[in-house]
C-alpha cells in the first residue's frame, strides 16, 4: 500500500460506525479507511475467531470484486486492501439510498408481490430504498428522492445505470464460479462531482445460489449461525476470489 | 346523446363491476357505458336518495373534468354524459396500475416517510400502484411493471407523462375554484394502440383542501358518513362544475 500512497496513510478520525464496519478519515485528503469489525456482533454469538475470519473475508472479497469491476470501468471508491480486514477507499459523501437489483425472486419481493421464491425474473428489477431504519428503509422512486431533497434525477439515473451494469458484470462473474446472483444491494456517494459505487460487495450485500445444489450463500449463514458457517464461507471465498 | 352516436346506443353486456361503478359493452363497437351505482354501498348505510345523489354527482363531475382535460389535449376516454348517472366512454383495455400524483403530504405517504400531514411538497411525487387487492395494491416502479409483464417501459412513461400533465392542469383548475389538490389517482387503458386516461375523476379519486378553511373534501365524507355530506358535496359540485 505505502508504495501507492505517499506519505504513509494513518487513521485520523472515526467518521462512521455501523454494525459490521467502521470508516475513518485518514491523513490523506479524500482517502478513507474502511475497517471490517472483528469485535461485534448484535446477531451472532459465535467465537471471536469467527468474527476475525469473517472480517478478513469481507475485506478480501470486496477488494477482489471492486478491482474486477474497475477493469470494466465501473466507477467505484476502491483503492486497495490495507491490512487483513481494511480497505483504502476514496472518501465519499454518501447518498442515503440503497439501489437493489434483483434477478431471482426472493425474500421481501415475494411477500410484496405474491411471487414464488426462486422464480427467475425475465428482466432484472431495480428498487430504490431510502436508508432510514426508523422508517424501515422504505421503497422510494425517483420522484420521492427528488421531492425529499435527497438527490437529483440525474444522480438517480447515474446510480441506476451503474447499478444495472454492476449487476450484469457480477452475474456473469459469479456464474463462471457456479453461483447464481439472486440480488445485490449497492450504495453510492459523491466525490469531486462524480457518483461512485461505494460501501462493500460481500455476502452481506449479495445473495448467491449454488448452481448445482441451489443452496443459499449469503450473510445469514453467519448472522443466524445456521449451517456450517466456516465451510460455507470458505467455499464462497475460494470461488469468488479464484 | 342520440344525435351524436348513430345508431342509438344500448347496453349489451356487463364487463366490469366495482364498488361504485358498472361498465357495459354497448351496441357500438369500441364504446362502453360507465354507470355510477345507485344501489350500494359496502361502507355507507345512508339513505337511498344519498346514493342516487352521489352517483349523479360523480357522473357530472367526471363529465365536466374529462371534457375540460380534452380541451388541453389530454388524451382520455370520455365521450359524453349519458343519462344522469352514466358516461359514454371509449372502451379501454385497462392496465392494472394506478398512477398517483401527490402535491401535498397526506395519508399513507406521511406514515411511510415520516412527513407531517399537510406539508406542501416542493415537487410532485408520482407513484405507481399495482392494482391487486389481495396484495394491498403495493407500490411498484417501472422495472416491476416490466418484469411482471404488466406493461412496457414506453407505456409507463406515457402514463406518467399524461398523469403529470393532468395533475398540473387540475391543480390550477381547482385553485381557481378555491381548492388545493392534495393528490389524484388515475387509471389508464389501451385503445387502438393509444394510451388514454380512463376511469373517473371525482372526489373518490382526488382529495381537495378548501383554500381558506383547510377542510378536506374527498370521498371519505360520503363513505364514512362524517360531517354534513349533502352540503359538502353540493359545495364541491358547484365549485368544480362552475
Amino acid at each position: 500500500m505505502e508504495k501507492k500512497t505517499q506519505p504513509a496513510l494513518h487513521r485520523k478520525r472515526l467518521i462512521y460506525e455501523g454494525r459490521s464496519k467502521r470508516v475513518y478519515e485518514t491523513t490523506q485528503r479524500g482517502i478513507a479507511i474502511i475497517e471490517f469489525k472483528t469485535d461485534f456482533s448484535r446477531n451472532h454469538d459465535g467465537k471471536q475467531s469467527d468474527h476475525i475470519h469473517k472480517a478478513q473475508l469481507s475485506a478480501s472479497i470486496s477488494h477482489h470484486i471492486f478491482s474486477y469491476l474497475q477493469s470494466f470501468r465501473i466507477p467505484n471508491h476502491h483503492v486497495d486492501q490495507f491490512g487483513k480486514n481494511e480497505l483504502v477507499v476514496r472518501r465519499l459523501e454518501m447518498i442515503p439510498i440503497s439501489v437493489v437489483v434483483r434477478n431471482i425472486a426472493a425474500g421481501s419481493l415475494c411477500a410484496r408481490y405474491g411471487l414464488s421464491e426462486g422464480r427467475e425474473l425475465e428482466f432484472p428489477i431495480v428498487e430504490l430504498k431510502y436508508k432510514n431504519e426508523s422508517l424501515n428503509n422504505p421503497m422510494v422512486n425517483e420522484s420521492h428522492v427528488f421531492a425529499f431533497g435527497i438527490s437529483t434525477p440525474e444522480e438517480v439515473r447515474t446510480m441506476v445505470r451503474i447499478a444495472t451494469k454492476t449487476n450484469a458484470v457480477m452475474r456473469s462473474f459469479v456464474e463462471r464460479r457456479q453461483f447464481r446472483l439472486v440480488d445485490i444491494w449497492m450504495e453510492f456517494g459523491r466525490a469531486d462531482g462524480q457518483i461512485l459505487l461505494g460501501d462493500e460487495i460481500t455476502p452481506d450485500t449479495c445473495r448467491f445460489l449454488d448452481i448445482d445444489t441451489n443452496a443459499l450463500y449469503d450473510g445469514s449463514i453467519y448472522r443466524l449461525g445456521v449451517g456450517d458457517y466456516r465451510s460455507a464461507y470458505q467455499t464462497l471465498y475460494q470461488r469468488l476470489t479464484s
